[in-house]
């Protein structure tokens, strides 16, 4: 298997923290280079008319493009550490928890980035900076949220280590550029949940 | 069971389809009136903290959010019709294309709405015409390429009918709302498609 990635994007990173934590070895890596475009060639086009990384080749040349069908596709070919649930109800919870933390505080932070940060200007083409302040303050009233919630609970999802903490460090990750932090917008439970994923040997880059 | 749900809204349409085509029954509904705000109400954010429908109110009091979660939560329950795939491979791949149209056609199209619709303008507190018209051209890019895939083939995913063809089809009954008609565009593919998902008793509202 090939994966077509390049380093320091949010969902390339969210593919490597997965694949890390599995202990997964030899998957051939080939760096697609966004800033220059390269996602937008025809050649990468022919991969994934999505135009985006990650794309997981399989060794028949299928394409398997989106970040949680590739994580899904890998727990199948190794189960442990489970990362998505053991029983379809645990299942349910954690890609519950997985799409809020993705869709409601990653998509906010990466629209906030996206429409305000000047290294991203080349990649949206037109940026809108109030549609972006909008977005954060989306992302801080989710932060806040997760911030109680972890007041309660070590993880996401519940009381282990799943998908859904690596979909949320992620997007705090990429919210560095921002320069949201919990700890300066008060929220303790959220900074220490942070470290603790922080300190894994998979979220080292 | 009871369901926690908005008649008119598209992702409650994606879970009321999914129910349909499974021909799932007893399940009780409960409607919430987003247009009066009783999603923001405290006792349905105690339900769902993210203020969104639909929710699904397991026998225990467990509440489960998120429609794939739902969605993948009732296939575990009833699992024929499939319609999340059968091998680890072809689940990666409809999720990989549930994924696609939700993300990249289906969430162009609710921004575009939201951000344009004068109906709308309630929900969304303050509207970007200007991004609106950003998604506009987003969300019709991705429907060429829908009608470039669906020329080869029935369905989003491939030759049969499963959760993606749900998730887009709610997307462009939404998107009736902006007056964005496959046929209009010239995307008869698409049109086809589109026409013969609508013919299935499971499309009625």
């Amino acid at each position: 298997m090939k994966l077509h990635t390049a380093a320091r994007a949010p969902n390339p990173r969210r593919v490597e923290m997965f694949i890390a934590e599995k202990g997964i070895t030899g998957i051939e890596r080939i760096e697609v280079d966004l800033l220059k475009g390269e996602h937008r060639r025809e050649e990468f086009q022919r991969l994934n008319p999505a135009v985006q990384v990650p794309v997981l080749e399989l060794d028949d040349g299928t394409m398997l493009a989106e970040t949680r069908a590739i994580s899904g596709y890998l727990e199948s070919l190794h189960p442990e550490p489970n990362l998505l649930g053991r029983t379809p109800r645990e299942r349910a919870e954690i890609e519950m928890w997985d799409r809020r933390v993705e869709l409601g505080l990653g998509f906010a932070i990466r629209d906030w980035v996206r429409h305000s940060h000047p290294a991203l200007a080349v990649l949206e083409g037109r940026q809108f900076p109030d549609y972006a302040q909008v977005q954060a303050a989306r992302a801080r009233a989710h932060a806040r949220w997760l911030d109680q919630e972890l007041a309660g609970r070590p993880f996401i999802a519940g009381t282990r280590f799943t998908i859904a903490d690596i979909t949320a460090f992620c997007a705090l990750e990429f919210a560095r550029l921002v320069k949201l932090s919990p700890a300066a917008e008060g929220l303790q439970a959220l900074q220490r949940w942070r470290d603790a994923i922080a300190a894994r040997p998979s979220a080292v880059t």
